[in-house]
């Protein structure tokens, strides 16, 4: 018995927890489903492995084998992610040295110590034995490594591998006392191992955010970033050893701010990601949120498609307050999943944990596993909807014209700096000029500053505070083959080690904006400076409200004022400018503008450029296209909103989920949550 | 000289921080405002052992022997409440080690490691000395030992008497890894050493009540619960071995999570608790949140009489903002404890500390112990009604017919789930319902779930999260003569171990509900979901709002929907039913009502077995029954709101405190804190 | 090249972390800026003492000669405030254990533990090095010692300093424990030994301010302010050993909680402190913070006039938000400080730093090094304006006749003490007196309590929790010789060790002030007592808010009764008091009054003495006058309001800073920000 190919659907799956008797049931109920793959042995490394010098994979064995006679597919996973009571009790080293600088003792899940040799002789061993046996098993679809790498080491095994990952970097003491500039506050390094990891006990107060040394936490961030991914590299080495081409991942966690994933992308044979958008009471804004994540996961290989590994059927449980998904929810987002390039959507779980903190964790079957409930309903429904189309998108891409750039590096920096604003967090700016392409329904790559820009004709770069490498040289091309580059206050600050430019403000991109940043003023939330916007057609002025940064900015002779700030001590002062060079224009918006202000700038970006997308004044409707190897292009049209709302259509072609004829013109009458999948 | 007997009235009394011309002003004073009963030695260990190998009684000698030449009766403490310096400079493993993982040096109080042996053997050491020495006293009517048992230490020895628990409790380590569903995130432990306690450095963040293991941390809750106990069970064996009848105790705290005083209670002579309400800008309330805390300790022992141990007359010190009590409080407080079955009402303190952290803390006698002020005044007022009572109330029982269930393994697993929502707090949900049987001044007991339940004919069981042993079976028989039970969203969700029951929530109480849960929502407190609700008299709705949590119910073809959701998807779907089984009924309450939605749901329930108690209408007016060993029935009647209010009385009888006649049917004004005892 | 004697300006200069070709570029900009003195060698010590053998003064001998080639002065600091990489690691205990008890590495600044004989033997012998090779350098006008001296170490070197210490005040346990009233929760100490220091680990809970004996807390952060003291004592004296006569002191911190700078200023040669007013959305609000402060500065010599070590151009970086300072701003706080009594003001920092947490504290020169800027262009306005000035103002004092009490001690004790209120804070109660006494431009000496108050008509002591010493006699002889004594609720409470009077409250005051303070109420934040205040002319009442603690007075017969409560059970009650003797008076305010209400009762008192000074009603116009030895007096005239004013000009004179002559009834149109400067 064999699937054809499709939307792979399913999700974590841990039969090891219960007995005989429930797996029939669960797998009775996965075809009611349309359950084609499962992801098992997560977390399963005290089963496999009861004691360091024995293993045992009877029931896994019986899992998989069961899998595979129900014609069902397997992600099989190491089981890394959580480590076993007496491995914590052999080697106490493999415990973690929190920021607070205490050694945990055995407890949780991904905590391991990532500099541990015993962690990384364990468990690498065990994904060598694991791919030794599983390999060629015709149901394994797939390898998961290890589980939501994340979170820090301090301990002194960590100290030493960052200065060794120092040394690797900077070469000499020289070289790193410039790039940390440790002459201010006498920190001038003379002996490598005078370098302390940056915690509570040495750099940061008010936690990690707060460090007297940016450069020395940015590079602890980027260390301990790479010294989780050797433990993945290290694991995915012990199976390439037995398996030579079934894809090697680990589920990553979308906008996750401590692992920057541009730097694991090249590891990763697919990217693939846990959809758990954060709580925000506007379902539109979720929406855009999750776009944005997409955007992010799809970048990080080229636009190739991603896997979404994890999203609960209903509720969350690790919140303070878990609302279940309304109805129709959970299609809307899948199908949003699949729009943005997903050609697997699986669910965080099969089953209801019966204890521990996950209990009441939402799953396809509940604690009674029943079948005739909402969620199971909805799940079916998904699972026959996916079913019906096939495998019409594996492999489609997203011909987007307009890129949006994503940095760990600026995120990171931007974050810890000392002034002007903590209250500016990078994915808010990020967020907010992603959430204005996203409402136009311009379709966007989200890249990192290293991708090529080439095939762009808008760069969106917001909050880009750091510019380093050949970003700047970059932009400039950009703009000089007649692109637009639309950039944002707080760019263009610091260098790759956080030192800022001993120049104008924006450094490097300062001939390119045609201005200069005099000044920073910063703001209490609760203060709004109107800024006076003129876009469009001539006198269409409206005003804005901006918060928390006001750059005081002087702009070139020839550099456009679209608005200024109509308050305080820089009222009159430019808000908004826009440098032409050739064809190109190079825009900054020099304050952080509310959604309709932003809304208004990229509205006109992108109008120069004719990629205003369909529907674009239709709210909460989200029109996405995809299109396959063979050329074929679906558009997706999603109702994000919570009212109903009736648009016309922009395009002729057949909705696959019902065979429903639409054609240009038409009235499209869209519930909420509504989907249609059309053949254009 | 000898005292009659009467309700005790005294308090903490700590001479030995004087000089002796002190003490004969203090017991003047005493003499003035009635006092009986002084508890002496609490915290007095440093001068009572100065040093390991020596003692010194002379103090106390005189303090007791003081207090009998003046009359008065005198509670003995043992001083384990605080060790002195040298013993924890000699044994520091006496001090310890917190959530957080740190080994404490000296300091504070209520703070011994409960698994130092060297603790344990110098506290009872003590406790035997001082029941050798004064048992035969004639003026000890009491013994104390320690002060406010509480908190929590997570050393060394503290783990490996958790294991030795475990070990009793489990026998095996399958039944451990089962009970704890270990499967879950790989934590199957094979040696009992490698147990931890569950703490900051293992399964918890965010504070004691996020844990990975929900299981474990339970246990260890009830293991600390059990090891404080240990100590105050080897001290009270001390003394003992001296002491054959005197009644030994300690003072609990009322509605103190920590410790499981259902645990406690077989090994307490007598209830005895420390009444400081939380601060609440409604007097009402408050007055509502001590009777409740009234009933929950004389619940501890049956329903015997207890003794109020700590009071203040007139201020606290240790809150943020501490008032004073209005005029006429300290009476009415102390009349309701009396009401609610108490034998002794005692304060702290007797004179004001000259220093440190209680100096501030409200005293019979302030810094310049004057007897003219407004609080001593009040002091001897009431103590002269105290005396004008007499032996009337000692040992009277109070005829309840409503048991509310209180458990403290429903509060803890309640609180530390993950999911469905952290805002849910067990004592808000007891409360609110404590609340509505208080204000219809129906006479209820505070009982665990393991009491009998056979004299009550409405048993209320809010937030009934875990149901364990016989439990199901008790309830079910309430219903089967004829009661009724009341019980709410949230419960029947675990067992013993906090898994979940394989099986349609709430599972054990399933059938006799006669519903099924088949989702619960959650939402932030700003969102209410208003809920209409039918009852009593033909299509008498009222519309009450509901939060934080929103089952959505199946109900069974003969169960009766009273109430429905009015909003999101579930509108229409219960949300307030009933299981008609025989005479009984089984009410199930899906949702956080608002106050009148409670009151008006508790009110019908009460109806039907014709309990809604007198002046149920008349709001902040209390009315208590108390029937003495002699039959003698007592009705206090208090007020406790802020403004004058005119009653008809519902009895005839006499007031004790005035004398004054009452019948059935005269008006009664009742000033704000006006109290009446009448013997009817 | 020389420059003329002016008031000092200039600022914090680390050249050492530049090429020299940016030197030539930092000194020709400060010419244009008019700097004149330079402090250099803050935060130098890993360059000036590269390892623990090995010194080295090139760059220093360099920035110095420099600066004296230029024609500047030299502020030569020792590099204590910060120490080298390679001292933390050779010398482990030079690094801190914090409040939590945990032992620091090296990281950050201000943070080396004073007890460390190896960072002592250090610190000192590098600064007899630098006073050895620079004490002659005639460049070389003061010394400049550490940096922002603060924080608290609790490892076990301070637990023996600490003990060493106690024995020396106290002489025996005996009278330490009388002193810390151990008896109180068996806290008797047999042996110094056991005494710990106070912090998370021994008496603490919810960090420094709540302890369970305030008399170990106080005397634990006197010795730290002593300690600390030590390390600055030591390196002065190291110095002096090579410069007899130059100024040796430190940058205090102003109001600066952890320090009692009481106890360091016999050991400055000059006040010199950084001005840094916190953030408040009011700039008259922070304009009479600043005089505070400014005040408190002076105060701790007698009244010389002080340096302003620090100040910044125009925006922080360590602060949340970080605002620019508007327009006019620098030249208006600048004046301010000279008005204050400052003969420097220096600023942080004269360069941009280029990389870690203070890389956005503004500069006088920004990255780019540019001299055509809004804040350069400032700076150098104000350059001008100073070398206007000249040596007008130097050594020129405050001729004030009201006297304000500051008492570190008090602001200890009130606000670590548990009851009345958490949320009384010292500064906010002296902040409201002397807001009071500042908008009527009386002349204001902030004091110490040791202070001789000869001087002063008026005294206003508010909260003066603790009376110790000879006060009560020094505060009786104010009022004996017809002065006025103000004080207010929470004062008189407490002795020396923070005992409570055993008598009426206020204790040592209670016969002067001729009340005493039964009871003390204390409400939320939201609870206003209106109080009823008449003062003034016959019948003139208005009603005032008051809030947080309600003190409820009697009064003796002979005191006069200004304001009574008017709601809650002490409505009618004293709320301010006055008692006459001879002809001085005892005023007592006993809650916290709204600032009108504290204004009408400053106004009554000042006007009994003609001390209401000019513009009294013009909101914003700060005046001050200063006196110069040789008798010339200069009236400073502010103005801190956001709107333009015209006022009447109450005296005649000349405008130093524009020749303009203002005549007595001219009238005065001042801008925001304006400064005038009369010679008068």
């Amino acid at each position: 018995m064999t699937i054809s190919p499709q939307v792979r659907y399913g999700g974590d799956y841990n039969p090891e927890q219960w007995p005989r008797e429930v797996w029939d049931a669960d797998h009775a109920a996965f075809g009611l489903a349309g359950i084609t793959t499962l992801t098992v042995g997560v977390f399963a490394w005290a089963h496999l492995q009861p004691a360091e010098d024995r293993y045992d994979f009877t029931t896994l064995d019986a899992i998989v084998d069961r899998a595979a006679t129900e014609g069902r597919d397997v992600v099989l996973a190491t089981p890394s992610g959580a480590m076993p009571p007496w491995l914590a009790r052999a080697h106490p080293d493999a415990c973690r040295v929190d920021f607070e600088g205490r050694r945990h003792v055995y407890g949780q899940r991904h905590n391991h110590c990532p500099s541990s040799p015993a962690f990384r002789r364990l468990s690498v061993e065990l994904a060598g034995r694991l791919a030794e046996r599983y390999g060629d098993h015709p149901a394994v679809v797939a390898w998961h490594v290890g589980n939501e790498y994340g979170g820090a080491c301090y301990c002194n095994l960590c100290a030493a591998e960052f200065r060794a990952w120092l040394r690797a970097r900077y070469g000499t003491l020289d070289r790193l006392n410039d790039a940390w500039n440790t002459t201010f506050w006498s920190h001038t390094f003379t002996d490598w191992d005078e370098i302390q990891p940056p915690n509570a006990l040495s750099e940061h107060w008010r936690g990690p955010n707060h460090t007297a040394f940016q450069g020395i936490t940015l590079d602890y961030r980027r260390f301990m970033s790479d010294a989780l991914l050797g433990g993945f590299v290290a694991e995915k080495a012990a199976i390439r050893a037995h398996v030579p081409d079934t894809p090697v991942t680990t589920n990553l966690m979308g906008l996750y701010q401590p692992v920057d994933y541009h730097r694991w992308a090249e590891h990763l044979d697919l990217a693939t990601w846990d959809n758990y958008p954060p709580e925000d009471p506007s379902p539109v804004r979720t929406a855009a949120r999750m776009a944005l994540a997409h955007g992010a996961m799809r970048g990080l290989r080229g636009g190739e498609p991603f896997w979404v590994m994890e999203q609960t059927p209903s509720t969350t449980a690790s919140r303070d307050v878990n609302a279940v998904k309304r109805p129709g929810v959970l299609g809307l987002w899948t199908w949003q999943a699949v729009a943005h390039g997903a050609d697997a959507t699986l669910f965080f779980q099969m089953r209801h944990s019966r204890g521990a903190c996950e209990k009441y964790h939402g799953a396809v079957l509940d604690h009674a596993g029943r079948t005739d409930t909402r969620v199971f309903r909805e799940v079916a429904e998904l699972g026959a909807q996916l079913a019906t189309l096939g495998d019409a998108t594996l492999g489609a891409r997203t011909p987007a014209r307009v890129a949006l750039l994503l940095d760990w590096d600026s995120w990171w920096a931007l974050e810890m700096s000392d002034g002007p604003n903590r209250n500016v967090r990078y994915l808010d700016v990020l967020g907010a000029y992603h959430r204005a392409l996203w409402a136009m329904n311009a379709l966007v790559d989200v890249v990192p500053v290293t991708a090529a820009l080439d095939a762009y004709d808008v760069v969106v770069a917001p909050a880009l505070h750091m510019v380093k490498g050949d970003l700047a040289a970059r932009l400039a091309a950009v703009v000089e083959r007649g692109g637009t580059l639309l950039t944002t206050a707080l760019s263009g600050r610091v260098d790759e080690d956080d030192n800022a430019f001993l120049a104008d403000v924006p450094g490097p991109l300062r001939d390119l904006l045609g201005i200069r940043v005099e000044e920073t003023d910063a703001q209490q939330p609760d203060v709004a400076n109107p800024v006076a916007l003129t876009l469009g057609r001539p006198g269409a002025t409206a005003v804005h409200d901006a918060r928390h940064v006001f750059e005081v900015v002087v702009p070139d002779p020839d550099t456009t004022v679209l608005a200024t700030y109509t308050a305080d001590f820089y009222a009159g002062a430019p808000a908004v400018t826009s440098a032409r060079h050739g064809d190109g224009e190079a825009w900054y918006v020099a304050t952080l503008l509310d959604d309709r202000g932003v809304a208004r700038v990229v509205r006109h970006v992108l109008d120069r450029h004719g990629l205003v997308g369909p529907h674009a004044s239709d709210d909460g409707v989200e029109v996405v296209d995809r299109v396959a190897p063979d050329g074929t292009r679906h558009r997706f049209v999603l109702h994000h909103g919570t009212a109903p709302i009736t648009v016309t259509s922009q395009v002729s072609g057949v909705d696959v989920l019902t065979g429903r004829e639409v054609r240009a013109g038409d009235p499209l009458e869209l519930d909420p949550a509504a989907v249609l999948v059309l053949r254009t």
